[in-house]
């Protein structure tokens, strides 16, 4: 069925629980203009500078790094509970080395927006422009969390998306 | 009536309505352990480092600046609807001359877990604890956002807080 445009807020729970399980997919578009999908487990959304805002940590190791800094924006896309499995896939593979939406089985649609696109397939799709990125500062994280989850020190760039656009199916709560 | 511990997330939207308007308060304690309040109207609820944050931007000009850096925790409080004029009078008035919670008559009671108090007559009440903190990059922001948001080039800090406890009253969402 058809999606219709939503207020940026109004599927908060239902995008933070899918945050925490399975996963979010994290979409932007390559220098080819290939799409390319990474699952996220972290993130927050928000207000800053009186915009909606969805934070995405990126780590500059990442294909989707360089992606975002070539067109400044990104989308996030909240898989149905039927095609949870997925978060894991392209969670695994790089972009680099996989045409991971192709194998997937999942759609890239042209976004109303942004230059990246969503992913039809996905229940609620934020479409999202870079007002702001900082890094992660090493020193001013706990040493344990350094240890755990930086050991090659490998950190995380913020970017921080002014959500444009959302877009949700009917009856979401019924389909994550 | 008794508040009662909730989860992290329980109340997203309830919150981040707040946050949007009238303002929550960002309680802290100063280092006479004299508790202070600012409102803030921007802010990020998610996951970092598998645990769930409040990230709440602080300017460094500001008194709570000092109080969050001296104790390394803050809370997060939602005002009831009936007391939502008080988010523009804490907005105003510095702590640094003000005791705002005896002129506002709120009362600051022992957090649960943090060194900083909740303020009872709120609705939810977020203790956090600093995991992270990183800068606003003066040149990662559009140039509208620099000219009107920091004039004076009073930039924010960003301070990731994990979420320790919450607490909430009975029937949020009729109080709001």
């Amino acid at each position: 069925m058809a999606k219709t445009q939503v207020g940026p807020m109004e599927f908060l729970p239902e995008t933070l629980q899918s945050l925490s399980s399975p996963g979010l997919l994290l979409v932007s578009r390559d220098d080819r203009r290939r799409p390319n999908a990474m699952t996220i487990g972290w993130g927050s959304i928000g207000i800053y500078w009186a915009r909606p805002v969805f934070v995405v940590p990126v780590r500059k190791s990442r294909y989707t790094y360089g992606c975002i800094k070539n067109t400044g924006d990104f989308t996030v896309n909240v898989l149905p509970g039927k095609l949870a499995d997925l978060a894991a896939f392209c969670g695994t593979v790089s972009g680099r080395d996989h045409d991971k939406l192709t194998e997937a089985h999942l759609t890239p649609a042209p976004s109303l927006v942004v230059k990246s696109p969503i992913i039809e397939e996905c229940i609620i799709n934020y479409e999202c422009r870079v007002v702001h990125a900082n890094d992660l500062l090493p020193k001013a994280v706990p040493s344990k969390v350094r240890r755990t989850m930086y050991p090659r020190g490998d950190y995380h760039r913020f970017f921080f998306g002014e959500i444009l656009a959302v877009h949700a199916q009917p009856n979401v709560r019924r389909r994550l």
